[in-house]
């Protein structure tokens, strides 16, 4: 994509009705398509019959977001993004998990492709087992996220799912704890991080969402001593999911 | 800066003699200057003075690097940066710690404007008093750094030193202890971070120089379980700093 992720070359994006046609017929994975606001849908018709049929999703964009992205090829009022790679399943973390409980990260609605690529960073770092990102609200695998997470993305299951919350509801009947980082918690260094968790990840500065949140069993805090008083959505992963990484990996804490 | 800098606008750069010998003069804040390497450095005798007057650097420049800068304007084999404040003094550093132990975060290399933002944003968040940057390596206060800082820029100290090693033993004498975090170190929630410290952040993935290294007091690890086994810098000096926050503000550990 270009403009919106570091001036990447638009290498990952098909511009115009028929080259989206085609991306999809020949099942090269898509991440995302954008469609005209208010364009005539009619003459789309197929494109998203087929991108429906693919489970991909279908975004409205404005004339400039479309320009951003297509430069000055003609998009006919359709591009795709496609996607560095496949989605993986839950099936797959399940199975990288092991005999260990498992660890996965919940991407709340991530826009930037640089926090999304250094958290999947983190979470392979960590030895985490999965990392699960919404598929409406977001940014999906691109390049740049693929750039960002220095090839971690290769060793990381990324699972894309259609309901947030619903995914955070089936992963507690299966055992799992699901922490958030929000304002209002106790603080992130004395929650049980043991077991089967969840840590789920806001937008910037902890933006959890407000109903995403009450499905969570913890909200864990971190301590705010300055005037700006936020922290970059990656920086703030990080620190929970090392705390994570203390206590499952049993280091004594001075 | 342009393309090196997320594709932010060129506002911040000055090209050509004329331009940037009127904005040494105007005193405007400049972070550093880049001349055509090999180019005729005898034009820009006045240049050169009067940027090693104010101690502001001068960088060497590829043509390639200049264009990226400058774009079609004629830079003439020089170009200014314009910073967005003025770096503080470590007088300023001491004088925000007032009477708690000072606290401050080293930069050593950090070239990515993008995490050099989120180092101050977390240090400021983390109630540190002041980040420390090198003169010649690294990114100065550049306009991307300002906006990924959140405008943290603006109430945490930035003081930009000719010899980190010479400063880090300064510290030293005046009873700071200075942390690294590098591979073989003890466990980042081992070491004791209470008194006055320093806390060194290498460029990418824990690249603190060996020289670096040698002055630190302790090294300090961080677990790595994955395959790709490096962290953003900007996250891995996130995790250690929290861990000062935690100990600082006697948050005991579960």
């Amino acid at each position: 994509m270009r403009n919106q992720e570091n001036n990447t070359p638009a290498r990952d994006v098909i511009a115009g009705r028929n080259a989206v046609m085609e991306a999809l017929r020949s099942g090269r994975p898509i991440d995302s398509i954008y469609i005209l606001k208010g364009g005539a849908k009619g003459a789309l018709g197929k494109i998203i019959a087929c991108a429906k049929d693919e489970n991909i999703p279908i975004k409205d964009a404005t004339p400039q977001k479309l320009e951003a992205l297509c430069g000055e090829i003609n998009h006919q009022g359709v591009a795709a993004v496609a996607a560095c790679r496949e989605f993986s399943t839950m099936d797959d973390v399940m199975r990288k998990a092991g005999t260990e409980p498992p660890f996965v990260v919940i991407c709340d609605n991530i826009e930037d492709p640089h926090n999304l690529g250094a958290i999947i960073r983190t979470a392979e770092a960590a030895g985490a087992h999965g990392v699960i990102v919404p598929k409406r609200r977001g940014v999906g695998l691109t390049a740049t996220v693929a750039k960002t997470s220095a090839g971690a993305v290769e060793h990381m299951p990324v699972v894309r799912v259609s309901n947030l919350v619903s995914t955070i509801d089936e992963l507690k009947e299966k055992g799992f704890w699901i922490f958030c980082a929000d304002m209002d918690g106790e603080p992130w260094c004395q929650a049980d991080m043991k077991g089967p968790i969840g840590v789920v990840v806001g937008s910037e500065g902890f933006g959890v969402s407000h109903l995403t949140k009450q499905h969570c069993d913890f909200v864990v805090s971190l301590p705010m001593k300055g005037k700006v008083n936020s922290l970059n959505a990656s920086v703030a992963a990080g620190i929970v999911i090392y705390e994570a990484v203390r206590q499952r990996n049993d280091i004594r804490a001075r």
